[in-house]
């Protein structure tokens, strides 16, 4: 085939979306007809007073952020900032969350968070953490549940994006960090020409220290230069083994559309961890000099403190017998997911009609026999025959993600067909189909990759909305379509959309979560090194150019709330504490043309603001959240003179 | 009264509030048990593929953002990046929309938004813009509601925040903005305490070009160093006045919370804004230096422009007789709502538990009688016997806000007693009452505050959410309930919490916006100056450090995707055009560990994306926005060599 043709035959692919999803306004209306209304109806409402079952984490794709939701409600509980800033939050914009966001390419404003993965005891979600991963520049987000806020981030070193992760094993031991692309390892400058020769993939093993959560690389395997798409860890028998699916094993570095989707099959990779652990444990890994950075936010500090890594072990895959094999999988698979008994590995190929599915009995029976059909890159290929459990014949297109139910079933997305097809574990025979609206990318089961899913909702994430909400304007929502799956036919019973992109969900039974969140800090247990913890403590201190300024709010007042002294060309810090012990009564604090955000304090907590007046003038500040009757009068004054020209610093209040 | 006294005093009534709320959730439960639960669900459903009503636009508070949500469902459909830079449409980040949050105070990235106000026409709203205030830098925002998205952003010169705003005229001839603090005018460094000598407040009168929508100054009417809270135009037989409230007669700058709090009564000042264009028109006005900005965003360039102004036409209004006059109002009047007619403003006096309901015929009566109390600062004060009409013995403690069924009722908040208030208007008696939970600040009906509300819905919009919903940690959303108010009896039908803090919302029938609604960008009528309109144009040009890579995208590649020639300390600029001209297909663009956030690029528009390279290596960047069944192999390479080091600049695609 010549180029036009290859662009031609692939590109007619995947242009059968826009195609397959301008069902109009009026398809879509004739097929939500068969909804049992006012069944749904009572089915997904939560009445005023009344608590949601479930919570749900969908990922913000492109926002960079956690949002949460109630199910069956869909209603939107807390965006949790984690890779972006939020100035609604101060997020990013004070002293104390600015270093989550440091890298070693500096401050980064921005990411896009594919996949939120829950912590896991024994296989099941435990509640305790939700884990993410920044896909443009590669981390992985630890988001604390008792908090609901971002406790740390890691970076990854020796990875060109991070797509297939952050999955976890059974006992969140690991949290794995695949390169979604592959990059010249150690990064040099090289034409891009020499891909073949010079880029590598490497696949992050974090550890997941027990006690704290605290996350490090324990060790990279370094594998051949393709993409690495998505992840699942074994579980059950498979405990040990974590999956990761590639695409672009042509290595094509140009028009992957057309070149990476060449190969009849790619590859899934299958890592054997325990394996790996051992070389380490012998001592039989290489240490590479590299930089990256773990960001971590202390509680009780009230901030977040960087720790700088200078080197990683790695193993290269070639080089370390029995760590990594090849299971052939037909058509740029792109999810991977094990099945509740961790007996099956379920390969997505996303160009196919088709699933295929992998024994992993099959699988270390071959290995055991030494049955491979050669290597890639040095790694053992197995016999595509020799491992294939069974192929669901869906009659979809492009399926893309798989869920389970705990009872036998399977689900899965075909992103071109916008449909969820269920079918039968063992025996691989559809049971259901059911249109989605439009264009489906993940679906989402509570606990649905677990070895015990919730198996009473289903959610399909949606890439496309065209005519799904009332429009506005060009830019829509994405959307999230809710099924009763508690029967033998998926019902669909809610539309609701979503903020920015949610790649993946994971959702939670409500009391495994809401009776350990805090409700306020502790003022008593505040260690921040410029906390206030009672009024009389307020003061000023200027230091050179320097001025800190340790303020407290309570309801309602700032004190001090009139500050003489400050001038142009000095750096002032307000560290201001909120004194309030009382669930739900947050300050805010902001600074009239201050080139920042604002501060949102929770009870007990010190939260800092750094404002660098440019002109001379008498400037407001004021409480940014209603707190009472009387938040109006919440507010206070700076005074600024020109550089040399201030009077000595004061702080008064009610003087 | 000594100082502690005072303080005791005034506190004790603003502390109600958290034994008000402190509602447990029994009480929650059982108050909610007068739900029908049935009716209520089927009230709020809105089926998939069915369409919400009501579009509503609530202000995000301290998110700095509009949220759209639709009603009933309470779903939220956009969230409009207005004041606060949001990575996750890249605003404020791309080179495009930076200019917006440009103020004389330099780059903001975050501000305080407080009260969406549709445009009007004949006193209804009529679809085409929405308005907020930024109530921290003072400024003024206008959102398109054919594209929703902001299209100008003006600054207020002369101000100290900016509350009582932006409250809109019949036919939007003027958009009113009222400091909410009064600072020395102009700024200059003074003591604090010289509050009373050197403090004033700037009103300003923002003219609206009926065509464009073009916001400018019009004039500023100066007046005496209080805050101003609220405002709203007169309508009807009123129209041609403004009303604000005032709270800080006192004119304290310490401790407001006590010392704003001492006075019996403060004022509503009634502004004759068609006396003052006589004075402007006739050039009896002042005109002062100062300077602000204007952003205006070109849809067609897709890009915004900044203009200065260095001077405002000011009246001071104890210079101007007949431009002012003061109505003494009880108890530190927060909101001022006029009812549909234009016969009466209510002034909500927040530590009152009445309304005081003002007369417009008796004012204007007053007025020609010159029955004047005394004045303030040369502005008369009428008689409060002479301009009251009534007095709404509510039973309620701190009202705050007023709106208006259009069946001859209105609805008022009580944030301390935590519910809505029911009244007649013309006999004042109270029909009706029902709980919020909790302390509930503004309230909404479609149409509410304009001649012509759509009394089908109420929204109270509730500061303090506690236990209303699964807890999320510490921070907590603020919560919207919406009331069925069809019927004699107000009927809560459902909860949904809010993004950042909405103080106001308003809310339109869908019909008056969707129609108009935009799909698409024209690529023909793109008239970026970097646009590139085909993938035969794509290219890259370097000047010195400057590289300027033309860029496009289609489903599913980039045009170029390898570009090698950058090198460390290169001001790379991505001009990404999106060919798609197919609904709901944006194209994303992000670079690993560039320092910024996407593009994400609606189609037929070009954004920017500048990018400055650190080190050497080669980089992937790939499209963020899942957009066809190969968006994953939408990506391409940038080779970066150190400085001096590079090859030629070549830009190529599947070669």
């Amino acid at each position: 085939m010549n180029r036009l043709t290859k662009i031609m035959a692939v590109v007619a692919l995947a242009m059968t979306l826009p195609q397959g999803c301008n069902n109009n306004s009026e398809a879509g209306t004739e097929k939500s007809g068969a909804i049992n209304r006012s069944s749904a109806a009572e089915k997904v409402y939560v009445a005023p007073g009344e608590y949601d079952e479930f919570y749900s984490f969908m990922s913000g794709g492109f926002s960079g952020q956690i949002s949460v939701y109630g199910l069956p409600s869909g209603r939107l509980l807390k965006v949790i900032p984690v890779f972006s800033v939020d100035g609604e939050k101060g997020y990013g914009f004070n002293e104390e969350t600015k270093p989550l966001l440091e890298t070693t390419h500096g401050f980064i404003p921005w990411d896009d968070a594919h996949h939120p993965e829950l912590s896991q005891t024994n296989g099941v979600p435990d509640g305790k953490y939700i884990f993410i991963n920044g896909n443009n520049t590669p981390r992985v987000a630890r988001v604390d549940l008792t908090t609901f806020e971002t406790a740390e981030i890691i970076e990854l070193p020796n990875a060109g994006g991070n797509h297939s992760s952050p999955f976890t094993t059974e006992n969140s031991e690991y949290v794995v960090a695949g390169t979604r692309f592959s990059v010249p390892v150690p990064q040099k400058d090289v034409p891009i020409a020499t891909y073949k020769e010079n880029f590598k993939g490497a696949l992050s093993f974090i550890s997941v220290d027990p006690e704290h959560g605290h996350m490090d690389i324990d060790f990279q395997v370094l594998m051949p230069g393709y993409d690495y798409d998505l992840a699942h860890a074994g579980k059950g028998k498979s405990h040990g083994w974590m999956f990761f699916t590639t695409y672009n094993t042509e290595q094509s570095h140009t028009l992957k559309e057309v070149n990476a989707s060449q190969n009849d099959k790619d590859y899934i990779a299958a890592i054997n961890w325990k394996k790996a652990q051992e070389y380490i444990k012998d001592g039989k890994f290489k240490e590479m000099d590299t930089e990256y950075l773990i960001n971590r936010y202390d509680e009780n500090k009230h901030m977040a403190e960087t720790i700088k890594r200078n080197k990683v072990r790695v193993l290269d895959a070639s080089e370390y017998p029995g760590v990594v094999y090849f299971l052939p999988t037909p058509k740029s698979p792109h999810g991977v997911d094990v099945d509740p008994t961790g007996s099956y590995i379920i390969g997505n190929g996303k160009l196919n009609a088709n699933l295929t599915v992998h024994s992993f009995d099959k699988m270390i029976q071959a290995i055991e026999n030494e049955s491979f059909a050669g290597d890639a890159y040095g790694i053992p290929v197995l016999n595509f025959e020799d491992v294939v459990a069974g192929t669901v014949e869906s009659g979809g297109l492009g399926p893309l993600h798989t869920e389970f139910d705990g009872k036998g079933n399977a689900y899965t997305t075909f992103f071109i067909s916008s449909e969820v097809v269920k079918w039968k574990l063992d025996t691989w025979e559809v049971l259901d189909r059911i249109p989605t609206y439009y264009s489906v990318g993940h679906l989402m089961i509570p606990g649905g990759d677990s070895k015990e899913p919730w198996g009473k909702y289903m959610v399909a994430l949606n890439k496309i909305t065209k005519d799904r909400y009332l429009p506005t304007g060009p830019e829509l929502a994405h959307s999230a379509q809710l099924y009763d799956i508690s029967g033998d036919k998926m019902e669909l019973i809610l539309d609701f959309p979503t903020i920015g992109e949610p790649h993946y969900a994971q959702a939670i039974p409500a009391d495994l979560v809401a009776p350990n969140s805090k409700k306020i800090y502790s003022l008593e247990e505040n260690a921040h090194p410029y906390a206030t913890k009672s009024e009389k403590d307020t003061r000023v201190e200027k230091k050179g150019n320097e001025v800190h300024i340790y303020m407290t709010t309570i309801r309602s007042h700032f004190a001090p709330d009139n500050v003489e002294g400050i001038e142009v060309g000095d750096k002032v810090y307000f560290h201001v504490t909120n004194l309030e012990q009382d669930w739900d009564v947050p300050h805010g604090f902001s600074v009239m043309g201050a080139q920042t955000a604002e501060l949102l304090i929770m009870p007990g907590q010190t939260e800092t603001l750094l404002w660098e007046p440019k002109k001379p003038g008498v400037i407001p500040f004021y409480c940014t959240d209603f707190c009472s009757a009387l938040h109006q009068e919440m507010q206070g004054y700076l005074r600024v003179s020109a550089k040399g020209q201030a009077p000595e610093v004061t702080a008064t209040t009610g003087e």
